[in-house]
């Protein structure tokens, strides 16, 4: 009788393994199934701004850490606090140097940035630039708005607005490449396409709300029959707001179109002062530039010297990350959750 | 003895049963880990292209296939056998019917190819396109190639081939809008960048080797000191590889760029007789329209209406996927796997 028990008690836990086993092995029996595209936690991916502290950023580097949670790798967020090539540098000099899985970059100055950004690649880091790029850099890809196209989307959307007739103005920031790019999509989309419109001015905003708001001021007394603003950025577009507001009291015919989607932007948005605004594609800014740096940290990983011999880079070369027109219609979903 | 010895045997088994049970819940335990990006093998996605059976596809098939044996999604290959609207359009119609988890297709012709796709994007299937677009259409994105910046390596190329000096020709397909473009970005960029190179002439090759020949000859007769052709498709370079072999013997000094990767071109790049074609990034074409649609049908399978209701669109707008110059020291990468 003890010795049957025994043989039970062996055979019950032989069982136990054997149930236990298939059951780990189960995943991996199917030969057409695989384990899916997962990182490890441990590789962590950096992404570096200028100005860090601005809203503009959250939305990118919430694109950036979904990716990296879906991925199951870590992230770290980094920046210059001021608008400034050197420390810019600097913070990306303290970044190569802690050999992260890759880096993520938007370069305050194209140019000053460049050789850092050379030095992070040639040590093996991948590196993608987004929103604001380095055409010169050794950088493997650029994530960014194809400004021209934002200004050619924005003077459509203008003459929509006034129903495709009247005079329009523009109220940019000259020096900046984005800003002029802007400027001339919706110069030549307007000349082009809307022969009943008519641009009668550009003047330059600096970036600024109450240079912005005095150029607008001075918009409105010279051309009286003016029926819309484009302002290119959205210090300026807030300024034009309230240039109007004063001028002509709410519910004014003139319409302004601005840039970009900060709380005061969509604020004026929602009360209808400003009828339009061009939204980057932020988050997918982010959420790219992590999913490109992690196919490129996994084919370095396995040899480091593999796009040095020429092999073909397995991101794309330029990802213009789309622009959206919000409206009343669809503001609220544009605040930064 | 013999209870003692049961009581062993008992303890082993509770032992490795505990031990297999932590090995299966090691990986879970951790809170901070994902299970990363993973779908389901039934979701089935499909690319459609036109003449499926040419080489040009096969890169991109393979970049698809690779992107869901990634993520664990199973794929289809479908297209016209001839380079015709209508049969695409039937296709594409077969394809709508199984309500696949996404569609990647290279329309034929954008304007014929419009209302089917948006067909497709309204009946809830996510659509992007690839290679060749349509613009006006609903689908999600383009991945292709920036034809315009290609003309523009190629002429960078033929600077770099003939020490920026000397007479140059390009021989195309004059009424195709992508070839045009890739003759604007090397003509504008020959006369801005390059003052002792002179672009003496466009010659309709009519994309077919035996036109390309010809005009080849005609351009090295007419202009005797000619040190370079661009060719803007791969008939065209093998015909003009032919011509300039005829009149000059192999090892001619006049330097010829081609363009794509079939074999043909490929093994005139290796013996030399083709001094560089470029190389779109057909893998890329194919990885990341496969990973797009993956992202779009997770996202329409949570909710349908999501992007009706202006959600913003998780993928880019438009996708560069680059050009790769390729010369002898790296043709070795490019034949098909």
């Amino acid at each position: 009788m003890k010795k049957l028990w025994m043989v039970y008690v062996l055979l019950i836990g032989i069982f136990l393994v054997y149930v236990l086993n298939y059951k780990l092995q189960a995943d991996a029996a199917d030969p057409w199934e695989t384990a899916g595209l997962r990182g490890n936690i441990e590789d962590k991916y950096v992404m570096v701004t200028f100005q860090s502290g601005i809203d503009y950023w959250k939305s990118v580097l919430k694109g950036f850490e979904d990716a990296a949670e879906e991925l199951n790798v870590s992230v770290e967020y980094h920046g210059s606090t001021q608008h400034d090539a050197n420390e810019q540098m600097t913070v990306l000099e303290q970044m190569i140097a802690k050999k992260p899985a890759g880096i993520a970059i938007s370069a305050v100055n194209s140019e000053l940035l460049t050789a850092t950004i050379n030095k992070a690649v040639d040590s093996g880091i991948p590196v993608v630039l987004f929103d604001s790029g380095a055409p010169d850099s050794k950088a493997y890809s650029f994530l960014g708005t194809n400004n021209y196209n934002a200004g050619v989307e924005a003077a459509r959307k203008m003459a929509q607005l006034t129903g495709g007739k009247g005079e329009v103005a523009i109220i940019t920031t000259p020096e900046q490449h984005n800003h002029q790019e802007r400027t001339d999509g919706f110069s030549v989309t307007i000349r082009s396409e809307f022969p009943e419109m008519k641009l009668v001015a550009i003047k330059d905003g600096r970036g600024d709300q109450v240079a912005s708001r005095e150029a607008a001021q001075q918009l409105v007394a010279e051309y009286p029959k003016l029926t819309g603003i484009f302002a290119t950025e959205s210090n300026g577009g807030i300024g034009v707001a309230e240039a109007v507001e004063t001028k002509q009291g709410a519910g004014s015919l003139l319409k302004i179109i601005s840039f970009d989607t900060d709380k005061g932007t969509l604020d004026l948005v929602k009360e209808g002062r400003i009828a339009a605004t061009m939204a980057q594609g932020t988050w997918n800014m982010g959420y790219w530039s992590l999913t490109e740096l992690f196919h490129l940290h996994r084919d370095l990983d396995e040899d480091p010297a593999a796009y040095a011999n020429n092999k073909p880079i397995p991101v794309p070369d330029t990802v213009d990350t789309g622009i959206d027109v919000v409206t009343r219609a669809n503001v609220d979903n544009y605040y930064a959750k």
